[in-house]
């Protein structure tokens, strides 16, 4: 029995990383007798039918998984035993100094953008506005589609050729790298720029977008690239950053990141690291809830200078209006029985057309992927028929409101207004006159939601008009979203929310005292619960932007109601994309179908794992043959005394081993030689995209048939789970620490000590009910 | 080889779950020779040092270990299985339903507590009051120290004779509750009736005290009560509740309660919610932050109805003072750098006074324990003379300072003033004078807070008056904590910090242009980041009790900076607490010499196993003998062909398998027909206290030589670790999977398939280093 055993370690099988399309079956390449391949078992040779590539941006892409465990091998534990009390300073020391450079640099790009922003959209109404009062309207509408068409097609190209990554709204891309789903482009230098300069010229192109989603992925971006510590290209990396070569420190980054983009376009310090909670993390502890709060109080008081800066007229068309600060101040909050129930049918109904809303765009998506596809030209045509829809909208939809006379009473000037963010717009209306349609549409984007926040002036918008724009902002939102430009959600659906809002507070207004604008709160309040599903973060965000905590409880109430209401019919919009882009998402609880499973049930493909002392051409080929990105370890006689685990080794160190070519003629241990000639720090994880590719590796004919001790970059803690352990506990053991890969390890002696690997995409539904499909998901 | 083997299974081990201080070995007790006790291994023959008994409240108490983990025994999935949709929904509504009900409850506790507070304590200060303005002031001095007097003991007697782990504030305990520790008295129906009576009492007789500490307890112990839906000595137990029959789901009530408490306190539902997140939960998801935020918003409307009730006066003496909201309206909050400067050296020198604060309240509790041990009487004599301490301050303090002529321009009757929340109180002063320390000190705490945080009297107090306030509070507060009655010390806290700032804002008058009552809340900020070490939970509470979003940097940045400082010199003070009273804390960390270490190095004491099929002696002498919970179930031949793990049998399932007597009299397999013949619902689990005792069973001798079936209780898929792990990963496995048995399984075939199981107390810095006395803790 014994020797049938040592027969069996013998062999070596053939695993599949959360299986591709590798499905080439490896046998005997090798001449050696005891190295080989084995036909692996009936059992494993299933294959993943979930994919490795996923749409980024609005390409597709392929992906990897990130490692959030510590990976204790002997170098590791040699760097952490040798760390000098003076580079644990350091470390601490680079954390906060990061987190304030990330804070820094989100404000200030933060602020350039509204900056931008401001001036472009101001000059281009400016212009409009001045051709209309010449009543030379045809060139008034030429002037304004033309700027849009130009601002329009140079987000369009700058996305479609340099990174079309940065299209959409990046929140879905951000959540799931923070769930653990790698993919080059998501957090590049060169996505980064688009995303600015995109999002700069799609707001100003008109678009109903918002730029809020965009800051998001550009505080996650500059949070990446201040982590990698500028370039190795042109020598600009440092020292220390080396602290932060991994994937752990590295996702504490850009989750600061994150919550200071939220905080940046919101000026929400507090709603920024709740976002970054609620929404973005997959994986959170105290200490980095402290560091993010810090990171956007530096946002918070960078903000607070630039704009202090910009008070004395010195930034242009740049006014109060830039970053978003609304002020609806409705007095003290009172409100009756009639008026609660107000706010629940506006709940309700709000919930109702979030969900029809996430519905929509999902529709919208599936089908402009399908242009997309074709190529960058289609994607830019797509982009400039969109923008022309909307101009023709701005421009048409108020001709078809009537012009109203000036409130009697205004100051000089004030009406029609000559400035740009007021709500007396003249339009075409005669003296004396103004369309009130005209100051929502033609106007940034913030202005009209500002103007109809606005509680001043009670009934300066007639039903019609917040009916033509309600329904106008909907469904333009929804054809917006998707096409290549960097666009937010927040602001589309804030605008739809906040005129369905006040069109209520209007139509109801018999009924109730409640003041308009504090409907038109509620009613984007409503739509936000609606669509993106958050409560706390969504409660805090809208209180810090109209600064007023009396209406605290109402909105709290209408984002519940309307969360509530909608999570009856699909999932958040974010959820919806992320499954829509194929991202393996690991949810943080298991479905219950998985209950009925156990580990070994799922375990996919076939193993491939190495001997501690490995001949070099055995890793090199199955290096070469597979994609895997974890390679099981096993201890073999004359080592140990039987088979044991010895951990697991990673592509990416055993590539770096390889090319150091420490190797021996003889299979013996040698792993402490290794350890002193090498160093952690070599064994950092590149950014991605940097690493060392099984291309580069040189080996020679005499190299090849040399041996390699694997101990030292072998994790010898890996977490194990018994085959026997039920598919849902398994799941969350994954989820809950971060993991890669985990091993199943057999339960009944005499057999070989790893049954196999389990990564994220083994527990994808897609993967489980494909290999399972009489199973009832529900059960 | 193989008849050894199976020669070391016959035997049974012996495991002390998380080592008591049982010493005695058990060896060979049955005369069956399949069956006995073998002398354990050298390596598991230690002794855990950590003792499971604990200090709660001000008496020591045993405790026990929570199981946050899935079950997953024959009889849970059995549950699972056949539960129809029906009972989805029922578990969902009542999910909400209790929630609502926590919020409910909590909000109508926290009002009554307030309305109780301010009648008892605005009579007995109208009454001194009255008795001064007569010039009677001894009459006045014993009238207003006898009331504290009887106030005091009442508490006390509560407290020290019905339920003594209602003392202190509850927040440590509750921590340790979501942490997983449980004892039955933290959250017992006793401890909730003393917790509000003994709030309002001691609050009510002027100590230096908070209810809001107690609040966050009180919310616990109401959820807890909910959901263990009533008393089963009452049968006022309802059949739907036995879906709560779990840790798991009553955490996650008891993190609603916690939050509620926070939230009725403060009237800060967000801040609730961020509280108990940040502070307070060790185990959090999404789903329940929404949870969370649902019951905090039900306790906003309940506040805000029941005080809309109370606005007509006819609550007695309660007025606006009630809950606290303080109006901090400092209009626009503009700032230079001056300014910031002082801001810094106000966070600086409150971070150090905030860690020589817990540095004093732990050196007292230390002294104070001494004292409590010693019985009931001492309690409430301690209690009595920290009482006629605190009126002696309070009444004679005001004599040092001078007598300051009313500002001119003040309406009728409003210098010296009659009412009690007015800052211009006559105290011995003539006519037309006022004592602005007696404003302080003969007050409430929470009109003293509003009263030091006003802005708009820019100097009536005077720097002495503020000096001495000073001294006083941090004293009174420091001597205060500890004594046998329920005692926050949020505002204990809040009142030194308050008076901190204000008095450094005076000081530093000349240099900063910031308004004195910003100050004093920068000044509490910064002391409750120096004690509690909380930021964002903090912060957000700040905010809402202000009202006032525009000095959110400003505070964020007070309360950054004296956290920084204090966490240099200790730990948090709820922290500091928790380890005092030796509540075993699992930190959401490893410490840095558990990477050295391997999870088989500390596991402790003996290993009892089961078999598959085992005698009822051997399990009732088990059970008898040891007080372990649970208890690995070994797969034995002929059942399999060799020895297996089966998974863990808990204690309580034994008992309640023993109890229902399903036994064989043979030794074959017959899990099928106990699962037949038994519900889900008899292993519940009960209230803490209320489950079966080994005391309870009544066994015959025939019935001892039986045999039953475990496989039905047994949960085959517990966690499991392999021995070789390195005791870092093991713990933070353990501490994020909430876990209360971990087992650990050996690396090398043709071994027991059990080596240990770790519990909570094995991971305890007391117990390693104990173990291991000559590692460096901190590499």
């Amino acid at each position: 029995m014994d020797g049938d055993r040592s027969e069996e370690h013998h062999h070596h099988d053939i695993e599949i990383e959360g299986g591709h399309s590798f499905e080439r079956k490896i046998s005997g390449i090798l001449d050696d007798g005891s190295v080989g391949f084995r036909q692996p078992l009936l059992a494993r040779n299933r294959k993943n039918t979930t994919s490795q590539i996923a749409i980024v941006g609005a390409n597709s892409c392929p992906i990897e998984s990130l490692d959030y465990e510590i990976f204790e091998n002997d170098f590791f534990k040699q760097d952490w035993r040798s760390r000098k009390k003076i580079e644990i300073l350091q470390y601490t020391f680079l954390k906060w100094a990061l987190a304030f450079l990330i804070g820094l640099a989100t404000g200030v790009v933060g602020f350039l953008n509204n900056l931008a922003v401001e001036n472009i959209a101001g000059f281009k109404l400016l212009l409009t506005g001045n051709l209309m009062l010449k009543e030379k309207y045809f060139q008034a509408f030429f002037a304004f589609a033309g700027c849009n068409l130009i601002l329009a097609t140079a987000a369009a190209s700058l996305c479609a050729y340099i990174a079309p990554a940065a299209a959409g709204s990046g929140i879905p891309e951000v959540k799931a790298y923070l769930n653990g789903i790698d993919a080059y482009s998501i957090l590049a230098p060169s996505t980064l720029f688009v995303k600015i300069f995109g999002s700069i010229f799609g707001v100003a192109a008109g678009f109903v977008v918002g730029k809020e989603g965009p800051m998001v992925h550009t505080g996650a971006c500059i949070a990446n690239l201040l982590g990698q510590g500028g370039s190795r290209k042109y020598r600009l990396t440092w020292k220390w950053l080396r602290f932060f070569k991994n994937d752990r420190d590295r996702r504490d980054l850009i989750t600061c990141g994150a919550a200071a983009g939220v905080a940046a376009a919101f000026r929400a310090p507090v709603g920024g690291v709740l976002f970054a909670l609620e929404e973005a993390a997959s994986w959170w502890r105290n200490s980095l809830l402290w560091r993010t709060f810090f990171t956007t109080a530096v946002v918070a008081v960078v903000l607070r200078s630039l704009i202090e800066l910009c008070r004395s007229g010195r930034c242009g068309l740049f006014g109060k209006g830039g970053l978003i600060m609304f002020d609806v101040n409705s007095g003290t909050v009172l409100y009756s029985t009639p008026d609660l129930l107000a706010v629940v049918f506006l709940g309700v109904v709000g919930g109702v057309l979030g969900s029809l809303y996430n519905y929509l765009v999902d529709k919208v998506l599936r089908t402009y992927s399908l242009i997309n596809e074709r190529g960058p030209r289609f994607k830019i045509m797509l982009v400039m028929a969109v923008s022309v829809l909307s101009s023709c909208c701005a421009f048409g939809l108020p001709w078809l409101t009537q012009c109203t006379p000036c409130p009697i009473g205004i100051g000089e000037g004030k009406c029609p207004s000559v400035g740009r963010s007021s709500i007396y717009k003249s339009f075409q209306c005669p003296p004396n006159h103004y369309n009130d349609l005209s100051s929502l549409l033609l106007n940034t984007n913030d202005d009209a939601i500002r103007n109809l926040f606005t509680s001043r002036t009670e009934n300066e918008f007639h039903i019609s008009t917040l009916a033509i724009f309600f329904v106008a902002v909907y469904f333009l939102g929804i054809i917006t979203y998707g096409i290549a430009i960097p666009s937010g959600l927040f602001i589309p659906v804030i605008l739809a929310g906040a005129s369905y809002g006040r069109l209520v507070g209007r139509l109801l207004g018999p009924l109730s005292q409640l003041d308009v604008g504090l409907f038109s709160l509620l009613g984007a309040a409503s739509f936000l619960g609606g669509t993106m599903r958050m409560t706390v973060s969504l409660c805090v965000i809208l209180l810090e932007l109209t600064n007023n905590l009396l209406m605290l409880p109402l909105v709290m109430l209408v984002l519940l109601i309307s969360k509530t209401v909608a999570d009856c019919f699909n999932k958040g919009v974010y959820d919806q994309i992320v499954t829509m882009k194929g991202l393996p998402y690991m949810e943080d609880h298991a479905e219950p179908y998985m209950r009925n499973l156990v580990a070994k049930d799922v375990v996919s493909g076939s193993l491939i794992s190495f001997s501690r002392v490995e001949k070099v051409g055995v890793i090199w080929q199955a290096l070469k043959m597979t994609r895997h990105n974890g390679f099981p370890v096993i201890d073999e006689p004359p080592f140990t005394e039987d088979y044991e685990l010895c951990g697991i080794a990673l592509r990416s160190h055993l590539l770096v081993l390889l090319q150091g070519k420490r190797f021996s003629k003889q299979r013996t241990t040698y792993g402490s030689q290794i350890l002193r000639s090498c160093k952690a720090r070599d064994f950092g994880k590149a950014g991605l995209g940097k690493g060392l590719k099984i291309e580069d590796l040189d080996l020679s004919d005499e190299e090849m048939e040399m041996y390699v001790d694997l101990h030292p970059i072998t994790n010898t803690s890996p977490y194990t789970v018994l085959e026997t352990l039920s598919l849902a506990k398994a799941a969350i053991l994954f989820r809950q620490l971060g993991l890669r890969h985990l091993c199943v390890v057999p339960k009944t002696p005499g057999r070989p000590p790893i049954v196999g690997i389990l990564t994220r995409h083994d527990f994808m539904p897609e993967h489980v009910l494909g290999l399972y499909p009489h199973i009832d998901p529900l059960k």
